[in-house]
């Protein structure tokens, strides 16, 4: 097992922009230091999709540029990224300082078409774009496959299927895929299944990060399993940000509190301060307007934590 | 792995135990019947404690009497098991016609001066009382241990203690111990040195159950380390009935819908039919008053459940 562990906050983009509440740009940029101030490298800040579709995600352009003009304030090695779904998002970023993007398909057809308007073909069409330029200008690329253990639509994903697709990304010249059970169906059984054929396919687990939902409580189960086998790297969202578990979707995000605390109970180094991500919480709570549902953060640290180590 | 899992089913009494709501004797036969019509074979009734401090278990002795004057509306292999704190409670049990019981005691100094107001010698010495007049009358008595894993008084709990209260139990002819993390505390790594201790004492695995609380989200990894260490039994509640997660002490019961979708989703066999708990919880939710947290009954299934064999 590896003794420190990379997670990536998505609270500010996958977490808001699955909120009903839209979030100021001012609040959004305070939001992020504050993530960085807790700790965590790694910051997904923003998306270049279309305002009138992700309202949620209006100024990320004028977010990013006030975070890179700041870059002071922050840790050196904290970096941000944003959403790109395809050229004309690139042209967008582009006219920013953005120094990492990343780009989203789906596992399933259903969900492709549903959430992106494409097939997965032709997903892999504007990737292909995305990810020329991306290199042209040295900018580092991510990806994410979504619904890789269920779909809302199709039902059964064939793990195979996200093996090959996750090869495909990783072929591109995207540096890490991260591999999503967006509704929050797996088990461990399913996660280790995948993990045996991510490993034989020969992708190496440093290019592959794991971004469970908690939907129906396996995200902590599944994480322990991930790291079993290898996994380094995993999304989180700061108070379980992202919609409400009912939706069908893109809902019940990990809660990054949950994660570390787990994390480092059983010895992980994360980096993150949990008070500061506990107190940011609810900070967020008000800014929301409603009770996110981080565990940990609403339960409070026990008496005499850290109880080991 | 053990190809068929053991669910404890506590919700009728150590759930609704912990509820502000107090639910009739009618309607606690209703919920325990329809929890046996899913397929739930061990269930937890009641107690046999003074109805002035624990006002939810009032009636637990003509509850009793109902379901086992009714046995022949239940499947024969379901099971029935009440509370006793002690020699005194004993004596109300044997009134009525109970074939099981339970007797509970806390790893911890502080947690037992407060929950039952004795030290942990001094439970004992009540659990000898009891049990014998058990052996007598061929009355089976399983045990719990609560704060297994810390305690909201004293913090840190040594496995060690843990490990050696289990065998002394075990010695009193308790034919199996429930090991809590009352407080919902232990992360992976704690469950996996408390299974090596046990099984370094010698202690047979069948007669250890595991008993997790999902207070700080830990609940099902923590499953997933105990099926691994061989453990055949987990209690869990129904809904996830069983007091708010803020409260400190015993809060935030792991819930039968989400281990039975989990077990069943890693291939193990519970014999329980996920569809009924979950029509049973949104029932509940109506008796009690609140929306139960199970997240498998508030998500709902996946489309094309199961997903997975």
């Amino acid at each position: 097992m590896a003794k420190s562990i990379s997670i990536v906050e998505v609270g500010p983009r996958d977490g808001l922009q699955n909120e009903a509440h839209e979030v100021s740009v001012q609040d959004r940029f305070q939001f992020v230091h504050q993530l960085a101030s807790a700790g965590l490298k790694r910051i997904e800040v923003g998306a270049f999709v279309s305002p009138q579709w992700v309202p949620q995600m209006k100024g990320s352009a004028e977010l990013i540029n006030q975070l890179n003009s700041q870059a002071k304030s922050f840790a050196k090695d904290v970096r941000f990224s944003a959403l790109v779904p395809n050229e004309k998002g690139m042209q967008l970023a582009m006219e920013t300082s953005i120094k990492e993007i990343a780009i989203f398909g789906a596992s399933s057809e259903g969900f492709s078409k549903a959430n992106i308007n494409c097939t997965i073909a032709e997903s892999f069409e504007r990737f292909r774009a995305v990810t020329k330029i991306a290199k042209k200008k040295k900018i580092k690329v991510r990806g994410y496959l979504s619904t890789a253990f269920g779909c809302p639509y199709d039902g059964y994903v064939d793990p195979k299927v996200v093996v090959k697709l996750t090869k495909d990304m990783l072929k591109l010249g995207i540096y890490e895929v991260s591999i999503g059970d967006t509704i929050g169906v797996a088990t461990p059984a399913q996660v280790e299944e995948m993990m045996t054929l991510i490993k034989r396919a020969g992708i190496p687990m440093k290019k592959v990060a794991m971004h469970f939902h908690d939907t129906r409580g396996t995200a902590l189960a599944n994480v322990v399993v991930s790291l079993k086998a290898g996994v380094q790297t995993f999304d989180s969202s700061l108070g379980g940000l992202g919609g409400c578990p009912y939706a069908k979707g893109a809902s019940g995000n990990l809660a990054t509190e949950d994660l570390v605390y787990m994390l480092e109970g059983m010895g992980f180094k994360t980096g993150v301060k949990l008070e500061s991500l506990i107190a940011l919480k609810q900070k967020m709570d008000e800014v929301i307007g409603r009770k996110l549902p981080a565990k940990v953060s609403n339960a409070g640290l026990p008496t005499g934590y850290p109880l080991w180590g």
